[in-house]
């Protein structure tokens, strides 16, 4: 048996026991008291970390993702907090029939099981994904990227202590000590303890895990998102959303990355402008070059591209379904956002775009758990089974059926 | 681009533009029509495949299962009428509700997209599967078994006629010509075509798709049920729940495979007795032997042996703990259900065991999706996410959340 694999047999068994422990938001309170309370220990792995990666020639943003401080412990605590205050969807029974035999039959919510995480460099993760799996009765069994497995492991030990001495199975926190690819490799593939695989991080993250993953996945992340500003559409608004949607934060998977303006909308100049003054560079398809001819042209590989950055692709087409047409290409069926006025318009966008959010006349900024009301987020799934869009607690659970007779044979 | 890739093309082109299509009900209904009128051709071309079978030596079962006659031809056609009855679960908004900032966000049942369904022997499922996809306005890739390609060609081109000419967008319905495993694994990574692989077969199917597979796939089938006699159970209403658990149908997924007897039920002769009847060998654990000497002794093996026979593995258990323990270590998380007298033991039974339906005083053979009431069944769900248990219509559809705004910016 390897590591990996013992780890997977604590987690299971220990899953099997935590849908009936009733200690875990006790638990969560615990281990959020003990973040705060253990900072310095957690500060000091976390340093370990910095310097190394300073070694390693890091980039300034990557190393400040990277870096922990008081307050930013103390806000990993709340986050902990934060969780346990919600409310827990498993147990619920979700609707209760009675078939014709007599049999009553129960959809019940419940626990997935084990789920295991692949992340990248953020060590606040760790603390977010147990407190998560935790809240929802799941073990987990989490593997962090080397560049913070000093900060992760410390956390974990942390909080492994804090919820263990407060009465919650051992077994259920589990983290991967070693950051090999092979590890990664196997923990994709540990079918028969792992339940489901939720990888967090960049493409070449996501990809692997597509191409290695022999355990069920859910998908998450990319985000090719547009906006389409329609004639009718109101122009400042569509400005104001445009803007939003673009800038407010260019790194993240629900950022604007392509603008569609259709043809007969009259202020394309305002548009433009705008996101010159915001310091946005435009890489424009032929009929906007003709408008404005100062312009970075657009080659097909753009209309592809997650910029995640201070760039955006423009095009004007002819009409909503020139505008659908494009999106259903080459979107990443995330979020997608139209602005009118037209009611017949903002009907066919919201029917016809295929992706997991699709907004009328409002940035697609607003594709997140917290955002949506969720209270959490796990990941935003890019998939369609299981969980589409901004994954909350009940992403975390699955569904039991429980079957009451007395005596029914068939 | 591939013969696969083109099919794929042409599913996926075809789903964008399936869910705004109101002709599906009429399609399936002329596809029904159509196929009860090419009878006597759909029969010529399943006898060139039960031509072949037997020359190739096909088993008499398999053979039966092969074979179609006008009965069986009416019998699918009946089959697709009763889908296109069912009630269409997309469009349905579940819930929408209001943000602080006055977002309306909505979360809509929508179509999958491409499902691609990867089946053995059976000529019938082609109709089914086509029927159940297109019933949720889903395109469907089907790729059938050699043994009955020419039966399969035959109905798919059958339905492909139907429907297309009842107006739904051709590329809906697709078949898969080549049976090459090659193509099997291909169409198992055809990654950005098919949303979701359901495949439908026995072991060494749905083993090559999970070790294969690098699309999102929903597992289906292997069924290692038990029933466990509770010492306070009712023994007539045990004789008679393990026995239709065992003998009604002993080939499927949801007969039992293991009888787990408590200690301390008195009338386990009556159990033993009653299966002894029926013809079904015993494999039995060291203390049921010392009670019954005649029996066979039962290795580790056959505890997570799913015979599919008429054999049974029995062990005699200290209580409901142990039985359960049992039951979580050896099952498939398919069907389990206990016969007791006792609420408190019902109670736990339900909540601690680990499968997709748990049942108290009744046999696990009414895991079905139409025994269930959702009078369509794509298959039986042994994975935790995205569908679990019986799969109506219901599985073959995700969400989309549509948010209504009026201006929103974050």
């Amino acid at each position: 048996m390897t590591e990996l694999e013992r780890l997977g047999e604590m987690a299971r068994k220990a899953a099997l026991s935590l849908e009936g422990c009733t200690c875990k938001e006790k638990a969560l309170l615990a281990a959020a008291d003990a973040l705060e309370a253990h900072c310095a220990e957690i500060l000091e792995e976390n340093n370990r970390d910095v310097e190394a990666a300073k070694e390693s020639g890091m980039s300034k943003s990557l190393l400040d993702r990277l870096r922990l401080t008081p307050e930013r412990v103390s806000a990993m605590a709340d986050g902990v907090r934060k969780v346990a205050a919600l409310d827990d969807p498993v147990g619920e029974v979700k609707k209760m029939w009675k078939r014709p035999n007599g049999l009553m039959i129960g959809e019940k919510r419940v626990p997935i099981g084990v789920i295991a995480i692949i992340y990248e460099a953020r060590p606040n993760v760790t603390a977010d994904a147990a407190a998560l799996c935790l809240k929802t009765s799941n073990s987990v069994i989490l593997r962090g990227g080397k560049e913070a497995i000093h900060s992760n492991l410390a956390i974990m030990r942390v909080m492994q202590k804090a919820v263990y001495d407060a009465g919650v199975p051992e077994g259920s926190l589990n983290i991967v000590e070693d950051t090999s690819r092979e590890v990664a490799t196997a923990l994709m593939r540990l079918n028969g303890y792992v339940d489901v695989l939720i990888p967090r991080g960049g493409k070449g993250l996501i990809k692997s895990v597509v191409e290695n993953a022999t355990v069920p996945v859910i998908e998450t992340a990319a985000g090719n998102c547009h906006v389409y500003v329609e004639e009718s559409a109101d122009p400042d608004m569509a400005v104001n959303i445009v803007l939003n949607a673009k800038v407010s934060r260019p790194s993240v998977c629900n950022a604007c990355e392509t603008l569609l303006i259709d043809s007969g909308f009259a202020h394309k100049d305002m548009l433009i402008e705008a996101l010159r003054e915001k310091g946005v560079e435009i890489r424009a398809c032929e009929r906007t070059l003709k408008l404005f001819p100062g312009l970075k042209g657009a080659c097909e590989e753009d209309w592809y591209t997650e910029y995640n950055d201070y760039i955006i692709a423009v095009k004007i087409v002819d009409g909503i379904d020139e505008a659908i047409v494009h999106i259903n290409k080459y979107n990443t069926k995330h979020s997608e956002a139209i602005v009118t006025e037209s009611y017949e318009k903002a009907q066919k966008f919201l029917n016809e775009v295929d992706a997991a959010a699709v907004y009328v006349n409002a940035s697609t900024r607003f594709t997140d758990g917290f955002e949506f009301g969720f209270g959490a987020e796990i990941g935003i799934s890019t998939q369609k089974i299981h969980a589409r869009g901004p994954m909350g607690l009940e992403a975390l659970t699955s569904v039991k059926y429980i079957v009451y007779g007395n005596g029914q044979i068939r």
